[in-house]
C-alpha cells in the first residue's frame, strides 16, 4: 500500500514559529513518540510513526516548493511530489498519484491512503489504514475514509453519517460539515464518525478524472501542465461523485495540534529554549528561539512564543483567535529553514537587511539576497567562500550571489544593500 | 540655594529595561509633566521640574562614572559630579559638596538641597525644598529632611518621628524603618511622616567632616582620593550625630516608581514601541523596544516587556519581587546609551559579537570593543571613519580602535572578534 502525506499550506494559528516559509507541520516541539526526551515535528513524528507502522518504505509527501528545503532537512531524503504551485487539493492529489506511478512504479489498480501531515494519534490510527485498503479490495467500494469514534459532540469536526454497519466498516449515507452541539449529539447517537480527512482508494481512480480533463499522467508531464489542473477540492471533484462510500473506524487518540491551547497540552516540557520561570506560574508555557532570555512570573493558563518573527503572550484561551487578530499584520519571515542551515533576519532597515547564517558541517549554500552587494564574514566555524578558504573572521564583498561550502559548522553575518 | 540630585546605582527591579548601564532613572516612558504628549525619562521629568522652580541654575547631578554618557545624552550639558567608584552615600554626598565650592562657587555658609534624582512628584515637592532652606536659615538646624503626609499605613517607607511641632515645621525625635501596618498607623497617629530621603544642610557642614578624616575639599583632589573615603552612609556618618534635626512636611503627590506595577501606573498610553494589543486585556502594560512586534491578548493585570537584555512577561504583582528572581541571573549589557548613540547587541557567540551602531547627526564615536579586529559597514548615513568618506555599504577593517565621524545619522553593523 501506498501513503501519500498531504501537506497543508503556512498558517498564522501557531505564529510567530510558523510563518510563510514554516509551517506548523514542521516545529519541533513535540516529544518524539519512541523517545520522549527527544523533540521532533509533527511531521517527523508522523514520518517516524509510518516507519514502526511498516508503511514508510511506500510513503510520499506531497507540498509547495517552498517547503521542500525544510521537509528535506527534517526528513531526509524521502520522496517528494512538488507542487509548482498552490491549486487545492484535487491538482496535490492527483500530482501525487502520477508521482506514485511515474516514480515509485504504481498501477493503476494499486491502493493508496492520503493521510494529512499533521495528525496526533497513537500508532493504531497506522493500523487502521491497512484496514482501509483491505476494505478498497474486499468490497470494490471506490472511496474509504477513515471515522474516528467521537468522544464529545464538538462542532469543531466534520461528521461522516453512516447508512449500515457492517464488520469492520459502515457504508457512507453522507456527511455534515461542522453542526451545533444539539445537532452533534444526535448524530453520535446514530453512530456518525469525525471525518479524519483520510482517502483511501485505487490509484486509477485519480487517473482517469486526469484522462477527462485531458491531462497528462505522467509526473513530469502534470507538473509543467500544472497551472491548468482545476483549483477545486478532492472532495467537490471525486467524492462527491464517488460510488459505494465507506469508512473504516477508528478508537483511539486523534488530536487536532492547529492553536497555541492544543498543541502546549502536548508538549513534554513547560519551556524551550532560554526561559526562566519563577515558581510563581500556573498551566503556563514559554517557548523561546531567541538568545534573548525570557522571564516569566505570576501568570496563569498562557503562553508565551519568542521568535524572529514576533513575540507572543497570550491567554490559551484566546490563542485560538489568534489568527483574526493577526489578518491584517504583514510581514516577511524573518527566520527561514534550509536543506543546508538557517538563516536568521537579526536586523533590517530601508537600505539593509542584516543576517546570520548557519551552513551545517559539509553542507554547501548559495545565499541570493536580492541585494546589490553582500558582506559577509565568518564569526565561527570554517569553509570556502566562493572557492577561497574562509575562517573566524574572514570578510568576504560579493556581488548578488555567494556560494559558500562549509568544513565545520560555518557561522556567518551577512549585510545585504537592499 | 543649591540642589544636588544624588543617582543611586544600576537596579534590577525594572529588568530588563535597566541594566549595569541604564538605570531606571534613564527610561523614557513618563509623560513630560508640562507636555504630557513627550515622553521621558525620571530624571528628565525631575530636571524640567527643577527647571520650572528656578532651582536649575544651582543644581547638580552626582553619579557613578558609567552614568555619565547617558546623562548627557539625556540632560545636556548640566554640572555632574563623577564618582569615580562606587562607595555609599557619605562619599558621594561630600564629592558634590566639593564640587560646590570648587566649581560653581559655594561658601561654606551656603545651603544645599540633597534629593534622590527619581521622586516622582508634583510641582510642590519643589516649592517645599525652598521652605527647607528657609528653616535651615531661620533655626540653626544642622540639617532640615522632608517628610511626606503619609495616606495610608505603608510598611514599605521609612517614617520621621515628631518631638514638637512649630509654624512650618517639626522638631525630629526619631526614625523607624519599614514598620509593621498597625505600628505604621500608630505612628501616623502621632503625627509621624513618610522620610523622602531629602536632606538640607549648610555645605560647611560636611566639609568640616572631610576634615576630620584629613581629606582634601576641593572637588580634584578628593576625586583622587575618593578611594580613601569610608564606605559608609551619610545617616551613620553625619545624620545619627546631627544637632537640632528638624523636617519640614510636604503634602502631595510623592511615589517611588521603582518596580514595573508602579512605574505602569504612571504612563500615559498601556503600550510603547511596537505592539500589538488585541480588545481582550485587561489592565495590562506592554512595553516594546526591539524591532520585533509583539502581540497580546487575553491577558489581565499583566506586564510585558521586551528588550536586548531580556523579555518579561509578568503579572503585576509578582513584578515586585523581580529583584529576587533574578538575583542568580548574570548577563553583560545588551543596550548602551551613548552621549553620542546607542549600541546594540544584534548578536553575540563566543567568538564574536556583533553590534547595531547608531551615531547622531554631528556626533563623534570612538569605538573600541576589546575586540582583536572589528568589521564596521554602514547600512545607513554618511560619515567619516578614521578619516576616510564612508556612506551607505562602506566597509572598514579595523584594529582596536576607530573614530566615527556622523555627518547625518550613521548606522553601522560592527562585528568584533573577541
Amino acid at each position: 500500500m501506498y501513503v501519500v502525506l498531504l501537506s497543508g499550506g503556512s498558517g498564522k494559528r501557531l505564529w510567530p514559529l510558523s510563518n510563510d516559509l514554516r509551517s506548523k507541520q514542521y516545529i519541533k516541539l513535540l516529544p518524539d513518540p519512541y523517545d520522549p526526551t527527544r523533540q521532533v515535528s509533527m511531521v517527523q513524528r508522523v514520518w517516524k510513526q509510518l516507519e514502526r507502522a511498516g508503511l514508510a518504505k511506500g510513503a510520499l509527501v506531497c507540498a509547495g516548493r517552498s517547503q521542500q528545503e525544510i521537509l528535506q532537512a527534517e526528513l531526509g531524503d524521502v520522496p517528494l511530489a512538488m507542487e509548482p504551485e498552490r491549486r487545492d487539493t484535487f491538482p496535490a492529489i492527483a500530482l501525487s498519484c502520477t508521482y506514485l506511478v511515474s516514480k515509485m512504479g504504481a498501477k493503476a489498480d494499486d491502493v493508496v491512503c492520503f493521510i494529512p501531515v499533521d495528525p496526533y494519534v497513537d500508532d493504531g490510527y497506522f493500523e487502521t489504514l491497512k484496514k482501509l485498503e483491505q476494505v478498497v479490495k474486499a468490497t470494490g467500494s471506490d472511496i474509504v475514509l477513515m471515522g474516528a469514534e467521537p468522544t464529545y459532540p464538538s462542532s469543531k469536526y466534520g461528521y461522516i453519517l453512516p447508512a449500515q454497519k457492517h464488520e469492520g466498516y459502515i457504508d457512507v449515507a453522507g456527511f455534515k460539515e461542522k453542526p451545533e452541539e444539539p445537532v452533534a449529539r444526535e448524530l453520535i447517537k446514530k453512530g456518525a464518525l469525525w471525518n479524519c480527512g483520510v482517502f483511501c482508494f485505487r490509484v486509477g481512480l485519480v487517473l482517469e478524472k486526469l484522462k477527462g480533463y485531458d491531462a497528462p499522467t505522467t509526473y513530469h508531464a502534470l507538473f509543467d501542465a500544472y497551472g491548468k489542473l482545476p483549483k477545486r477540492s478532492f472532495d467537490y471533484e471525486v467524492l462527491e461523485s464517488a460510488k459505494n462510500l465507506k469508512a473504516v473506524p477508528f478508537v483511539g487518540m486523534w488530536k487536532d495540534l492547529g492553536t497555541w491551547n492544543t498543541l502546549t497540552d502536548e508538549m513534554s516540557t513547560n519551556t524551550h529554549g532560554r526561559v526562566i520561570m519563577s515558581d510563581k506560574n500556573e498551566n503556563t508555557h514559554a517557548i523561546n528561539e531567541l538568545d534573548i532570555p525570557v522571564v516569566v512570573s505570576g501568570m496563569k493558563d498562557t503562553v508565551v512564543v519568542a521568535a524572529y518573527d514576533g513575540i507572543l503572550v497570550s491567554s490559551k484561551e484566546e490563542s485560538a483567535h489568534l489568527k483574526d487578530l493577526l489578518k491584517e499584520f504583514q510581514q516577511s519571515p524573518m527566520y527561514e529553514e534550509k536543506k543546508w542551515g538557517v538563516v536568521k533576519t537579526i536586523d533590517q532597515n530601508e537600505h539593509s537587511v542584516t543576517t546570520k547564517v548557519v551552513i551545517q558541517q559539509g553542507m554547501c549554500a548559495t545565499l541570493s539576497l536580492n541585494g546589490k552587494c553582500m558582506q559577509v564574514e565568518v564569526i565561527e566555524g570554517s569553509g570556502l567562500i566562493d572557492g577561497s578558504s574562509a575562517q573566524l573572521g574572514s570578510t568576504f564583498s560579493c556581488g548578488k550571489e555567494v556560494e559558500i561550502k562549509a568544513c565545520s559548522v560555518l557561522v556567518c553575518i551577512v549585510v545585504t544593500l537592499r
